[in-house]
């Protein structure tokens, strides 16, 4: 038997109260689990505002059993209908799907996504932008057999651009996926292992909003079908 | 710094393949977080279906803003609207309300709520029934302050019906708190450990789906607000 192994990390700005990265992980009705993960505009309270106003539209339409490139283009026609244009964000949306047993990934984003199954770490760039901005914007999206082994990981923009004040050079996604990431164990390990690299790269003073998801499909040898979750969130 | 510290175990009655018990963990608009934990009646897929459903309802309120008196009443407004009180289901919501700064515990249920603070631990009977049956249906509330060391602990009836079969006699949960759930550290050790004692008194064939959340304010000494969120699901 297998397990589905999730992990999130997540800070926010350095001085700013609210991050405007929003992660969800909700059960899907035919079978499965989704991730939605939302960042809006800017940083601080409108852009918290925004990502929890867009995760609030993207999670309630897949717990309505709602296909997930119509998810997608209707979070998008939602915020451009009532923001004109004018305001952005990007969205992921990762769905273990357990009638196809695949990893769907649907992308509105800006970051490239990392896939690890083994072999060398592979950097899929996106090939979509985000939603909120023009009119008939959809997703990109990716399918992957769900085996043993395979590992996603996205995050939003506050990890390629890290470092980018203290004038480093840009994050070499390969070089992290085999230093960084590929000795981590569990899918949390691998969060945070992306989230201290990209919080050293900033001196400790994150220059953004950053969230990291990752998905790994693992061997286990659980002989009950034990679901577990767990959060830990330090109180303000 | 205190940390929220969240924890959850799942499983599903024995030969079933989908367990009737629905917990989902969502980001509150206004600030914090709610659980929420559906028991729909029976087992099998029809139970599986109902809890997805009500949790659907609910989970879509909450993200919208709703608040949980109201988010527990319309839930079961639905529900009898549509079912004509034929089925029933249970309802916990927990929320930790940022602004109030308190844990309010929404409940329509048939199991009692453990709440640990160092003392002694107390059960809390429930003296609201589930959501489904009768017109006017309302929740009891209850309200906790935000203060480190605080545990509140709820399950769905598979716990208290445990060991009925083999004709044990029923949990003393005072019992169970001071020797199963005071040892724990994690509230993820607690979720585990309450359903292995169930278990056993199973024989490891669980006569009922069987869901325990767990939430606790723990001490923390980090520096970085970073949030953190972990799931292991065996694929089927």
């Amino acid at each position: 038997m297998a397990t589905i192994d999730i992990g999130l990390a997540k800070t926010e700005k350095y001085a700013s109260r609210e991050s405007g990265d929003t992660v969800e992980l909700v059960e899907r009705p035919g079978g499965g689990f989704s991730v939605v993960m939302i960042d809006g505009q800017g940083s601080g309270r409108a852009a918290k505002t925004l990502s929890l106003l867009l995760s609030s539209k993207a999670v309630g339409l897949i717990k309505e059993g709602v296909r997930d490139g119509v998810v997608a283009r209707a979070t998008h026609d939602h915020l451009f209908a009532f923001r004109h244009g004018q305001v952005s964000a990007t969205l992921d949306l990762v769905s273990i799907d357990l009638k196809t047993r695949t990893i769907v990934v649907t992308r509105n984003a800006d970051s490239p996504m990392l896939l690890l199954d083994g072999t060398e770490p592979r950097v899929i760039p996106v090939d979509s932008g985000p939603i909120g901005r023009y009119q008939w914007t959809k997703p990109a999206v990716s399918q992957f057999p769900l085996k043993a082994g395979l590992r996603v990981v996205l995050f939003t923009d506050g990890i390629p651009q890290s470092g980018r004040r203290a004038g480093s050079a840009p994050i070499d996604f390969v070089a992290m996926g085999a230093e960084v990431i590929a000795p981590c164990d569990s899918s949390q390990a691998v969060a945070d292992a992306v989230l201290a690299h990209a919080l050293e790269r900033d001196q400790g003073r994150p220059g953004d909003d950053m969230a990291i998801v990752v998905v790994s499909i693992r061997e286990a040898g659980s002989a009950m079908p034990i679901r577990r979750l767990q959060a830990q969130f330090p109180l303000p």
